[in-house]
């Protein structure tokens, strides 16, 4: 029995709405962990993930480093794995990101970081995994069993636990999350002609890439990943800024540019960057809730939002267009030739 | 009167021998700067950069972890230009990495983090730049002038500089690095014929990736962006490991893969990977010290040297690559259509 291509990933886009809403809910659970966080005052903070977690930890290192004013840093894993530096962890917060909590690695990572000193906290989508076993503190992103490879709900749900993680342990109570939920319906439901235009537009594009910059540098990046798993694109992905130092250079005509444009001081740097490739030739696609503003060939909105959680709704719009782009050229994003749900490096 | 293509590119890769062992010659000045670093005895470390200088930024992250075992985190330059957080930077060594010294945002940055309490430290190629002028303390990487847009001799330089610096916070004295002009020669003069017969190889190369593990993934990031610059091609980077978490899925028997695999622990840990990219069909071109060891279409050797400087000579070959596979598609890699050499974003 061959069961429908890309049913699972298309239900779990679905259900993020009321993923979303469930998760603001449960805003007090998280709450109690930033309490322990701020008890502990750290002075650095480190994040730890791979895949779209890692992305997941690129949005937190912003948050982080701007609503928090601490420094923060990506953990490259391999320091400890292959080459076993033992730093002093003292004052550190690590956040490890990892929905199965099941990397070998990332398990690695924690616990030594944890014999080093660091105040360590997983925010997985099982929490009973081996990596939760590891922390000392975790956090729940509650997206349910996710069957498709590509991940999608896990990945928004994560972004929205860091948010509000982030948000409590500088005093807030969610405030701006509240209405999230609807907001994503609203993304969801408001983008399916944009989004099916973008998927007949690009079904034959072999050149593309992704770009933001702050927040959505995050998005970009994730945007990339999941055409590249699921579509066999050989996307990329840069932050505006790094784009223009020198990768520019491979932009023309036969590129298609996915600009992630969302109100706020990411979008609106953006504008620099749509202009120089659009002067290259390149066939802009504007995603985001500013994506009206700058001059591009297709343009896929979003609501509005407080810029720090476009991330949250600038990717929905980004993984149905994934998806299309599967379905269309024949491919069965549920289980992309080559993938495993859980990844064993170290 | 039109000049020779790649003229400049040409005779600068070729510079690269003499340059390092001008930059060893000089270690006793590195070593000056390390000396006032160690008296701080920061606790983080953060690196800015953009472009070739980032890889040169993310090399420096490993050096700093492995071998000074302090944590240490890139910069995401946003945060401070566009969001304007001011994180308290107590107990912080900032270096930023820039030939030119001439990035807005960096100087920006740079300055910024200077008030806040970092110590700052600028890695430039031209030593009266205004990055130099706000840093604190200052390492010329002393490449002379770069007439190629695309960074060669001052990306390596600045690795070997880097390496020094690191080399004399621990307490060396370069005896690693000692013969590194001599060897880099050889990886020169030992590496023409194998380069040469992967320009023919992938001339026509639609899909193109680079990866590398622990120090190497810097080499794997710089190659690609020098395809990217030189040739257009869309090439990107992974950390092996990153590659085994979805974009794998990318990969065919249409992808060639540039592997960099010198002996050490990263080049040990790449066996996997390459077994996994083989198996999908993928074109494998090994380039390193350790490349005779593992299955490949292509290989490209370089001489053994400890693994930490390893980057430094890898990057050789790959940059000749850049230049002649430029040059077979009929491009001038000197002047890279729509690149300037200091790339102004905020």
């Amino acid at each position: 029995m061959t069961s429908q291509p890309g049913r699972h990933m298309t239900a779990e886009i679905a259900e993020q709405p009321v993923l979303f809403d469930n998760l603001v809910r449960r805003a007090p659970e998280i709450a109690a962990v930033a309490e322990q966080i701020k008890r502990r005052a750290p002075r650095f903070v480190l994040l730890a993930a791979r895949g779209s977690s890692d992305h997941a930890a690129l949005y937190a290192k912003y948050l982080i480093e701007v609503l928090l004013e601490l420094p923060a840093g990506l953990v490259s894993a391999s320091t400890t794995t292959l080459y076993g530096a033992q730093p002093d962890l003292t004052d550190v917060l690590l956040i490890t990101v990892s929905q199965s909590g099941g990397s070998p690695d990332l398990v690695e990572v924690t616990e030594s970081a944890r014999r080093r000193g660091a105040l360590t906290v997983a925010v997985t989508n099982t929490d009973d995994s081996p990596l939760n076993q590891v922390a000392e503190l975790s956090v729940d992103v509650g997206a349910g069993k996710e069957l498709a490879v590509a991940a999608t709900k896990t990945y928004s749900t994560t972004l929205l636990a860091l948010y509000l993680l982030v948000d409590a342990i500088r005093g807030g109570k969610a405030e701006a999350a509240l209405d999230i939920g609807a907001l994503a319906k609203s993304a969801l439901d408001g983008s399916e002609g944009a989004v099916a235009e973008a998927v007949q537009r690009y079904r034959f594009v072999e050149r593309i890439l992704a770009t933001g910059r702050g927040y959505s540098y995050a998005s970009a990046a994730e945007a990339a990943l999941k055409l590249a798993e699921t579509s066999y694109l050989a996307a990329r992905a840069y932050s505006g800024a790094d784009l223009l130092h020198g990768p520019v250079a491979a932009v023309d005509g036969e590129t298609a540019v996915l600009a992630v444009t969302s109100a706020g001081k990411g979008g609106d740097a953006m504008r620099e960057v749509l202009e120089v490739v659009r002067a290259r030739g390149a066939d802009v696609c504007a995603v985001g809730s500013a994506s009206a503003d700058v001059a591009a060939a297709l343009r896929i909105g979003v609501p509005m939002c407080p810029e720090e959680l476009s991330p949250v709704l600038e990717i929905l719009p980004l993984q149905r267009l994934a998806l299309g782009l599967a379905l269309a050229r024949g491919g069965d994003p549920d289980s992309p030739r080559g993938l495993l749900k859980v990844t064993k490096t170290r």
